[in-house]
This record gives C-alpha cells, sequence and structure tokens, in this order.
C-alpha cells in the first residue's frame, strides 16, 4: 500500500513508564519496512483513554489505536480501571473499530524492577498484535488458542494427560 | 435456501484451546446438509472479541456469530471477561442480532484434562445452538426450560417432589 | 380495541421450569376476556435474552415482551445474570418500551419445591404487570408504594408505629 | 410563563411508602404560586424506572422527571438496584435530561419509623430539587459543596480545624 | 484566538468543599493571560453530574468541562460513585469530548483537614490538565508515564534498580 498506516498512541501521566516508548520501539523492530506514523495523544487518567480513543480514530484518523496505563493498587482504583475499560469498550463500539488496551496494575509486579519488566513485554506486544490486526489479522488465527501472553510468558495450549 | 450460511467465529489468542475447531467439528457432524461457510477472525483477549463480533456481522455480512474465549482464573481477569461480556451486550445492542458467547473460566477446570473437556463440551453444544438460532429457532422452544448445560451434564427440569 | 395485544416470550433452555407456561396460563385466567397472541423465542441463556427482547419488539412488532430467566447460584452465575440485565436495560433504552424481567435465582429456593414455587408465582404476577403496563397502566399506581413482591408474599405498606 | 411545568414521577409497586405523595405535598408547599401539572407512571420494581422516565419526556412531555424507587436488603437487590440506577444513567443520556433519583435502601433505617422518615425527608427534599433544576438551577449554585444530604439531616461543609 | 475559552463546570450540593472555587483561582493563576470564561451549574449529587456535563457541552456551548463530586464512604455511596463516573463515561461518548472527573471520596482523608487538602489539591491539578486538553494538549505528552496524582504529591517514575 502506498499509504502509511497511521498509529494512533492514548496514553497518561499518571503511569509510571513510558509505555509508548516501548511500544514504539517494538514496531520499528519488528515491522522496519512498515510504511508508518504516530500520533500520541495524553491524558491524564485511565478514564480519559476512551473517549481519547475514540477521537485518535475520528479526528487523528488512525487506523489503529492502542490505550495505554496504569492501575493503581487500592480498592478505589480498581473501580477506575473498570470504568476506564468500560468507556474504552463504549468507544470501540461507536468508532466500529478496535482499541488495543494495554493496562498494567500497580500491585501486579512484586517489586519496581518486575513491575517494569510488564509494562514493557506487555507493551511490546501488544504493539505487535496492533499491527497485525491493522495490516494481517490472519497471523493472529495461526496463535488462536495458544495460551498467549503479555506482560508474562506465554502459558500455551492444554494437553490432555 | 440457496444461500450459504455464513457462520462468523471471534476467538482469541489468550484461550488455551481451540474452540473453534470444536465448534467447526461439530456443526459439519451435526448439520451435514448445511450448505455454510466460516468466517474466523482472532484477537487477543476477550475484551477485543464485542467490536471483532460487530465487524464480523457488519463487515463481513454473517449470519450468526459466535464469541470464544477463556477467563484467567485471578480476579482482574474475571473483571475483564465481565467488561468482554457487557462490550459483547452492547455489540448484540448495536449490531441487533445474537452473539452467541462462549467463555469458559480457567478455574472450573479441577485440572487440564478436565478443563480441555470444558472447552470442548461448551463449544460443541453453542455451536449447535447457534445454527438453530439462524436456521430454526423453534427447536430451542422445546428444550425451553429444560435445565440445558454447555460445558457440563445437562440438570434437568425441577420436579415437584 | 380491534386489534390483538401481542405479547412477546423471551425464554431459555438453561432455567429449570417453564415460565412461559405459567405466565400464559395466568393471562389467559386473569384476562379472558382480552384479544391477544403470544409470540415466544427460546435462546441459551440470559445473557441471549437483552437482544432477543429487542427484536421481539422490532421484528415480531410485539406489544409488549418478557423475558424470563434463571440465574445460577455460583458466583461466576450472578455476574452473567447482572450482564444479562444490564443488556435488558440497553435494549429497553433502545426499543423505548417496558421489558419485564422475570428472573429467579437458583439459591432462592430453599429445596426443589419451594424453588418452583418462586418460579410460577412471580412468572404469574410479572405476566399480569405486563398486561397491564401494555393496556391499563393506571391500575398499578393504585397499588403503588405497597410492597408488592413477585415470587414470594407481599410485604405491604411501611406502618408508623 | 404561561405554561405550566409538566412534572413526571416515575415510582413502583415494589416500594413500602408512597414516595410521590411526599413530593407532591413538598411541592405544594415549597411551590405555592407555580403553576404546575403531574404525570404519575407506576411501574413494578426499580429495574422500570428508566426507560419510564424516558417515556415521561418523549411520550409525556414532561419538562422534569423523577424516579422513586426502593433497593431491598439483600444482595441480588442491591445488584437490581444498580442496574436500575445504571438505566437511569442511561435514559439522561439519551433523554438529554436529569431525572432526580430518589432511592431509598431497605436496610437504611435502625427500624419502620426511621425508614419511612428516610423516605419522606429524600422524597421531599429532592421534590425541591427537582423543580429547582427545571426552573431555577442558579439557586443550587448558592448551596454547592455545602454538604447537604437527602434523607438524613445535612452534614455541612468541611472546616480547617 | 479571538475567541474566550469557555469552562464548564459541574458540581454538586452533596460536596464539602467548592471544589469550584479552588479550579477557578488555580486557573486565574496558572494561565492569567487567557482569555476565558467560566460556567457553572451545580446538581444534588454526583450522579446527576454526567447529563450535566453532556449539557454544559451541547446546551452551554463549552469547550472544556470538569465534573467535580464527593463520594460518600459507605458502601452504598461507593456504587453511587461508579454509577456516576459511568454516567461520565456515557456522556463523554456522546459528547465526544473530553469530561475532566474530579472527584473526591470522603474516607481519603486521614481527617478533615487532610480531606480538604486533597480537595484543594485534586481540583487545582485537574484545572490545568483541563485547560491544557483544551489548549495544548502536547504539553501533557511530556509528563507521559511521569506517575504524577492529583490530590496527593507525586509519586514519579518506576527506575529499575
Amino acid at each position: 500500500m502506498n499509504k502509511k498506516l497511521r498509529i494512533g498512541f492514548a496514553d497518561t501521566t499518571f503511569a509510571r513508564a513510558d509505555m509508548v516508548g516501548f511500544a514504539i520501539d517494538e514496531i520499528e523492530k519488528k515491522f522496519p519496512e512498515l510504511e508508518k506514523e504516530f500520533v500520541r495523544r495524553t491524558v491524564p487518567g485511565v478514564k480519559d483513554l476512551g473517549v481519547e480513543c475514540k477521537l485518535l480514530y475520528e479526528r487523528d484518523k488512525c487506523d489503529i489505536v492502542m490505550a495505554f496505563g496504569m492501575v493503581g493498587g487500592a480498592a478505589v482504583d480498581k473501580t477506575c480501571g473498570h470504568e476506564a475499560s468500560l468507556g474504552i469498550q463504549m468507544a470501540k463500539m461507536l468508532a466500529n473499530k478496535h482499541i488495543i488496551e494495554v493496562f498494567v496494575h500497580e500491585d501486579e509486579g512484586e517489586n519496581a524492577a518486575d513491575l517494569l519488566s510488564i509494562f514493557e513485554d506487555r507493551s511490546r506486544k501488544h504493539a505487535v498484535n496492533a499491527v497485525l490486526i491493522a495490516t494481517n489479522q490472519s497471523e493472529l488465527t495461526k496463535l488462536a488458542g495458544k495460551g498467549l501472553r503479555q506482560g508474562r510468558q506465554h502459558v500455551g495450549e492444554l494437553k490432555r494427560n
């Protein structure tokens, strides 16, 4: 195609790592020949991501959009994360497009280094998913039911013992 | 009818079994004379299923759509599964069509073999439900209130003792 | 009126009692002179009811629609029931019509007979509510704030002691 | 204005007190000179209120609408109340109008008399809110951040100690 | 630009502090040269904020809107706060605009003074966020992933140890 793939990123000032940085790095490495351009919009927190993603499609004419966020460890934060995810579901329905949600929960990591590795691994793997959905979704079907994980190692397909 | 029934499947790379494989096998066995064709789209996880199902109707012109996914055992996974199901509800409303949701919770099985049998049984039985809804829904009314179960054995109708 | 009241029923194969049977029997008894016809559509489970009810209005041109379902006793079933009810809320909003939801929770009954009596009582009483909403809603206002219950005995209005 | 303010009330047969009665009495007392008329529609339970309120705007052309309901004390009742409130949120969005939700939880009261006083106080105070929103919303801004409560005594503004 | 930035505030009589007062003060201090005007609408509680914010965009033609509210400490209050936030998500989707939600939970503070400081800090910081989103969103991207907090001190970016 002679049109650049327009990849939209929505991220937050609340998160504690530059998730978009990981995603861009991964896309550059894994898809070096892809004609692409990036649009990045930052909002305060996860609850602001849904409408921003919708605007990335409707206002910024992106071809695929990713939503990056961190959910804090307190109960009220969990509720916020849930509301944010429902907002993203609404945005998908109204935009009629995929939004690849990359959320990290602050209490997922055993320590700061472990948490950072989750941020990085999940952002990188979902960046690949986003590009594949936009360009070559059948590649994902080869991996259907294979127990893939983002943030941690893949767990694999169940085997009959 | 001289038009093929177009059956759409949305599944995930997160799940740990090829649920669509079970569904196709069951449809071939139970409806050998049905003129049909399959459209399969794979996404990363359950939260991506809602809009994919909507696209299977609107973009791919399917006649009936199934959503296959696995929900992990941690609390955050349960929340994701809930968000995914609400997204599927939204998709149904906007597409004005049924989406047969086939979700397996990773903690439903007592062991890997048991979990696999749930994957298989639920996928097979709901594949039949999907075809019946699209072709002959009155067959289901014969079974109304009969305590049918997918994934486990049917429990049956309540009896006055 | 010289037009028959068209009453739509959506029910499930998952439920363990023929709730629609109770409803039809009650309507025949309580409104013997009402010109009416019934449309019944069965789906697998409660999460399929929302869009079916919407279709009963939009496709089948019903005048009033009831949704009958049973919610299992496990935590995952409770979540399904919640999602189903939210789907029904969405359907009401988009159809701009009432949908009388008749849900029984499997753990409401002390035993099978008690559970069956709840199925019957709730189905019968809500069938009357459905017909009144469609034909004579002001009858319900006479009962406003009176502590009516479906499935159990009415609890009545609070009294200043 | 020479047009009467049309006030819509949706209430339920499930509640255990005549909340609309309190509201009408309060409006008559507090706004004796207001040209007004009342439209009252009763439904079975709280989950029926959302679409009824929407119809009070769209079908009955009300200028402001209130939703009165009681939420039972069991876990399943709490879930119903939550679903009802989300339905009311949807109705507001689609009608593009306020709906003053007056919900009393059956377990709020220490005894029947206390519960009744909550029914009365909350219904009365929110009736005033409803009229002000429809006629003179800037009156509410004078009370912004003042810790007002309906059902109980006002708690007041926080003071730096 | 020669058009004034129109900033909408929705707040409540339920809250126990004048959050809009803090926001206006902060905007005056941080953006002294900005041509701006304020529109303030007060509603009873947090569940009334969603549609009010939508009206602030559609009826009052604001350029950016903030929603200020306090969520009480009881379980029922938490549920109300959740419903309010979902209503705000719906409003964002339908208005296709950001709504900066500034919610304080009454149990966040260790005492009244601490709670007041949270009200003030969160209102001030989010007021800046709101203006930046409306006028210069790229300023927020400089702070992406930096662990910013409103109501408390910033926690900062994660460091590999």
